[in-house]
C-alpha cells in the first residue's frame, strides 16, 4: 500500500523533525522525495505549486487530498487527523505556543537560517544569555504540567501529544549531532531533556533516527551556517 | 464592565496587528498596557512570567483565565473562541499557513526584526525577487480560493476569517506606514490589496487604524531597523 502521506523537505533534520516523529509515533507511512524534487517545487513558479509556499516543509496527505506548508500548520494538522493534540482551544494554543518556541529556537541557533554566520563573542552571548532563557522556557513550561523525570511530558497528558513530540525532535537532534550543547541543555532544562530523551527513545522514533543517522550522518542543519555553528562549539568551553 | 481581554505588545502595529485585528473585527473590548509593563513581563524571570515566554505578543483571556504566547497561537485561540476559524482540520491548517506566512514576511521585512541593517543592494534585491514572491504566495492562494476584487475573502468564506483578518493586518499597514511598498504590492497582489483594503475599512478596524495613527503616528516596527527600512525605501526607485 502506498504511504498516505509525502513529506517535502531537505535530507536533514531541522525544521522537518518535528513532523517525522509525529508521524513516526502515530504509526504513520511517508515517503520522502529525493533533494532534486524538493528543489522543484520550491523554485518552480508560483502558479504551479501545489500550495503556494517560501520554503519547505510540504506536506501532502493523500488520503484527504491536502498539501499544507509551513511546519506549525502541518504539525497542528497532523495532530487533529491523528488525534494528538487536546481538541481544547486553551490547550491547543499551549500546543501552538510550544511549536513556536520551537521554530524560533531552530531560527534562532541558525541566525535566522544562515543570515549572518556566528562569531565566537556572538555565539558565547548567545549560549550564555538567550539560550538558556529558551531552556528555562520550555522547562517551566513543564513544570507547570506535571513534567517529571522519566515520567509526565510537557503538557501533562498521560500520552504524549504534538506539543511533547515537537520538543524531543527539537532537543534530540542537537544533542545527537552537537553534543557539546547537551551540557546547556541538562543544566536549564534537566527534564525536558529527559522527557526528549524517552520519547525519542520509543521504538519507532529510535528506528527513525538509526535510518537518518545511517543516511544523513550528522548533519544537522547544513550549509555554511552548520558549519559556522560547528566552528564556534570547537572553540567554546562550553 | 472591564475588557475580556489584556494584551501586552509594545505600541506598534507589527505583529500584534492581526490580534487587534482580530479582537476588533469580532467586536470585543481590550486593554494595552503600556511599555513599561510589557518590558517587566519580557524582562523578568521566567519562573515569574504568568506564561513563560521570549518576546510579546502576549495574550490574556479574562474570562478563560488563560495566558497565551507566540503571535499564531494567539491568533488560532481568538479564531477559535470567537469563532472566527473554519473548524475543519484542512481549512484549519490553511489558516495557520496563512498566519505563518505573515509571520514569516514581517521576518524577512525586518531581517529577523534587525538582526541585521538593510543596504540598498540587499534590499533592492529583496524587493525585487522575494518580495513579489511573497506577495505572489498571497495572490495565488486567493485565487485558489475565489478571492475577487471586493468582493470574496481570501479562504473564500462570505464572512472574513482570521486568516483574512491576518492578511489585511499585514499588509494595510505596510501600504499605510511604508506608502512607498503600495505599488509592488499592487502590482503583484491586486486583490489581496483589495481584500486587505476592503477588511481595513470596516467600520471597527478603521476606528482602530484612526486611534493608532493619532496616538503612534507612523510607526511600523520601530527601532533601527525602521530607520533603516525607511533610508533604503528613500533612495529606492520603487
Amino acid at each position: 500500500m502506498p504511504a498516505r502521506f509525502t513529506l517535502y523537505y531537505w535530507p536533514i533534520p531541522f525544521r522537518a523533525q518535528s513532523i517525522r516523529y509525529i508521524l513516526a509515533y502515530a504509526g504513520e507511512t511517508w515517503s520522502e522525495p529525493g533533494r532534486e524534487d524538493v528543489l522543484a517545487l520550491y523554485q518552480g513558479p508560483i502558479a504551479k505549486q501545489p500550495m503556494p509556499f517560501m520554503g519547505p516543509p510540504l506536506l501532502r496527505d493523500h488520503q484527504e487530498d491536502v498539501w499544507i506548508s509551513q511546519s506549525c500548520a502541518i504539525a497542528s494538522y497532523l495532530g487533529e487527523v491523528l488525534h494528538l493534540t487536546p481538541g481544547a482551544p486553551a490547550k491547543d494554543a499551549l500546543t501552538q505556543k510550544v511549536l513556536g518556541d520551537c521554530v524560533d529556537v531552530l531560527q534562532a541557533l541558525t541566525r535566522d537560517c544562515g543570515a549572518t554566520m556566528w562569531t565566537a563573542e556572538e555565539w558565547t552571548m548567545f549560549a550564555e544569555h538567550r539560550l538558556p532563557r529558551w531552556l528555562q522556557i520550555f522547562e517551566e513550561l513543564g513544570a507547570r504540567h506535571d513534567l517529571k523525570p522519566g515520567s509526565g511530558t510537557l503538557l501533562g497528558t498521560p500520552e504524549p501529544g504534538v506539543a511533547d513530540l515537537a520538543c524531543a525532535a527539537l532537543w534530540t537532534p542537537i544533542c545527537d549531532k552537537l553534543p557539546k550543547l547537551q551540557s546547556v541543555i541538562a543544566e536549564h532544562a534537566p527534564n525536558v531533556l529527559a522527557l526528549s530523551q524517552r520519547l525519542s527513545n520509543l521504538a519507532p522514533i529510535e528506528a527513525l533516527r538509526a535510518e537518518q543517522a545511517e543516511r544523513w550522518g550528522d548533519v544537522w542543519c547544513e550549509g555554511q551556517i552548520e558549519e559556522s555553528l560547528r566552528n564556534v562549539l570547537a572553540s567554546w568551553r562550553g
